[in-house]
């Protein structure tokens, strides 16, 4: 039930065990992308509205988040910024910006919240953590293969099993279009069409096609090669007599030999019918798809265009996206419970105590251990005890006036309810040499 | 000069070598705020309008970004979200938010940007990132020294060295309105003025005051006991018949002798004349001070009445605020030149040995090393070796026909410039005991 101290609608607070497990997963990213020669870029949260509208379109441009101009001008409601809807108009802004100065080819990786004002839903936020890495200024086959394998390693390190790669060309499906004599002015539809053959059935997707003005025959025909058996082997053969069609058939069997290095056999293979929307792709083409996430856990292909669009300069682009929300939904199922926040908790019995008290906390933090002392208003040992062991202690430091008369400590053991006195000097030594056997 | 290319005004682009060094300050301060039992937080960008604004009057009002309405409602020029201004608000409707399921009491740390639409000038964005630590639910006296100490050590683990503490409280500000006689409305600016003692000498802070309606004598009182070689001692002195001024030298005291058995003395003392200009500070306050940086790098206290201002519960309340980026400046003083972001390279010398090449990368990565093959059109090994070398990389890999043939690869050492052929087989081991040794 949605109450006035709620996050904003499509948002979320994360609190500390969401959260921990999220920073991880993004650490575990970052350090497969360093190990590519990838490198961080951050840009601000909004961009001048220019910078950011006209790029994708109408509809897109709707899911923008504008800001109101300020002071005197606030009153125009009119807008002069806007959050950050993706990390490639930003990209384009860099590379336009910085030019000579930035590194060639330039591979960059950018981690960060991104705003849309799509319907929030199940799974789908207005603001959420998109993960993206690219590569700009080379036009080497090697580049595309790298971005891919990356993603791949990605996804792998935070520990997903159940994925496979299909990769395709642009150039597959021009020459498919070309072969199977699709009027040119219906390519891009018929290409979206097929594009559910994952979802709906095949005469379904023969009825779109014919209304959307495909010739029956050409329908039929195109959707039976699709859904051979056979398929890929079928496709193969019938793009041949196309010059488009063999490019793109070259691209793919390169993207496969250089990934299958890296890549078990069975996680990755040509999936001519496999479109990735987007019309701004000139080469490779690729998605990864997990069990149990519906649509794709992210996907990219070569760009060699869409930078000079966007307002930066020419250069030969490769890029991929990672879809993080979904995994990291996939992971956080995994995770139960709440972490422990501390190791050692120290009593804090009485105001006289408080100093030496307070002192040993920080004894146990100089030898590793994440340490408080008790903070709330009883002076009743069972009370702090019971604090202790709800906050995941696993040893409590028990300060009293009978361990102040004896120069000692007692250290209890939350988990065995063993305790002993040890000698106040020997503490810091004891503490570090548990510390050693807790790592 | 600011180009069409530059990011909005106050905002800045992080590029790898800056935005690592800010990464990696900002993994040691979670660490110091972890070890202390705090917690992580992370909140939306934007709150709702009617969360975020009147919490702090008409100035800050008028600094806060606000986002438009969307589709439809575009046109009314009204805003129904807002950039976040600090993370307190968030904290209060946390809090108020998830109540009983937060820990008792709730410490947490929030580490994130910030937006403010003021005039950016040298030192001040408009989009940066705030610290913040604070415990929720505690009047204990620890909870402040605790929230005092982590503040201390996350700047000694900044690697800054030359900073003090400066403690004080609010009833020792009260105690010093009464004890010289300031009337109750005159308090608040009487305090603006005297923590001008700093920046502004003695004579001009007298007429100051004196302008605000103080009588001439009273101010030159004030200004002579703050001034006072022995100032803390005259304070101190001058404090004994007022209740509350006893009651703030208490804070002080307690706190002194809390943070003493952490923080060595000479870094931390009762600075009377410290005023932090929030009126919401209820009990001690203090603000950190670096050399080299105008005003202060951060600075907190008891605020037991805010939270519930702001929305929240009315709980008891403690908290520090760490100015980051004044810390990163002086940072990034000492960070000098850009990293390598490779530790290997792998030549690229023909198609035929693409994948090869590709293959030898990724052992390298296996091995725990950066590693990249040549991603540029260049077929000559000059070319590339220079290429590699511009990366910073420490190897490279050169694998070519000889090579092929040989059955052997080609390690040279950028820096030593010397080179020898490994059998293929031996590589991975050899790097991997490379990488030990350069790790």
């Amino acid at each position: 039930m949605p109450s006035q101290f709620d996050p904003p609608s499509g948002t979320r607070d994360f609190l500390a065990a969401e959260l921990s497990l999220r920073e991880r997963a993004l650490g575990q990213l970052r350090s497969v992308f360093a190990s590519y020669g990838f490198e961080p870029l951050q840009t601000p949260a909004f961009e001048r509205v220019d910078v950011l509208l006209g790029k994708y379109g109408e509809e897109a441009d709707k899911l923008v988040f504008k800001i109101l101009r300020r002071g005197e001008h606030e009153a125009s409601g009119e807008a002069d910024l806007a959050l950050r809807y993706d990390m490639t108009v930003p990209l384009a802004r860099v590379a336009a910006a910085y030019g000579s100065k930035l590194p060639t080819p330039y591979k960059r990786y950018a981690i960060g919240s991104v705003w849309r004002a799509d319907r929030p839903g199940r799974g789908r936020f207005r603001e959420f953590t998109q993960c993206d890495i690219d590569t700009l200024g080379s036009m080497s086959p090697l580049a595309d293969a790298e971005v891919l394998c990356a993603h791949h390693d990605a996804v792998a390190a935070l520990g997903l099993t159940e994925f496979t790669i299909q990769i395709n060309s642009r150039h597959v499906l021009s020459g498919l279009l070309e072969v199977f004599a699709v009027p040119p002015e219906l390519g891009p539809g018929v290409l979206t069409t097929l594009d559910k053959l994952d979802k709906i059935r095949p005469e379904e997707v023969i009825s779109e096609l014919t209304s959307r003005g495909l010739d029956e025959r050409a329908a039929t025909e195109l959707v039976a090669a699709m859904t051979a058996q056979d398929a890929t082997e079928r496709i193969r053969t019938a793009l041949k007599p196309s010059e488009s069609g063999m490019t793109g058939l070259e691209e793919v069997d390169r993207l496969l030999a250089l990934a299958g290095s890296q890549i078990r056999p069975e996680r990755i293979g040509f999936a001519p019918r496999m479109v990735r929307g987007l019309s701004y792709y000139t080469g490779p083409i690729w998605e990864v798809v997990a069990a149990g996430v519906p649509g794709s856990i992210g996907g990219g292909g070569r760009y060699d265009h869409l930078i000079a669009q966007l307002g930066g300069p020419d250069v030969p682009a490769t890029g991929s996206s990672l879809g993080i929300e979904r995994m990291l939904t996939l992971l956080s199922r995994e995770a139960a419970g709440r972490p422990g926040t501390l190791d050692v908790v120290v009593t804090a019995l009485s105001d006289d105590l408080a100093a030496p008290s307070f002192a040993l906390a920080a004894q146990a933090r100089a030898a590793g251990l994440r340490a408080s002392v008790y903070l709330g208003s009883s002076g009743k040992l069972g009370r702090q005890l019971r604090w202790a062991a709800d906050q995941g202690a696993r040893w409590c430091l028990i300060y009293g006036n009978a361990e102040r008369e004896a120069g000692t400590v007692t250290v209890r053991d939350l988990v065995s309810a063993e305790q002993e006195a040890l000698p106040a000097a020997e503490v810091a030594g004891y503490l570090a040499s548990r510390a050693a056997a807790h790592g």
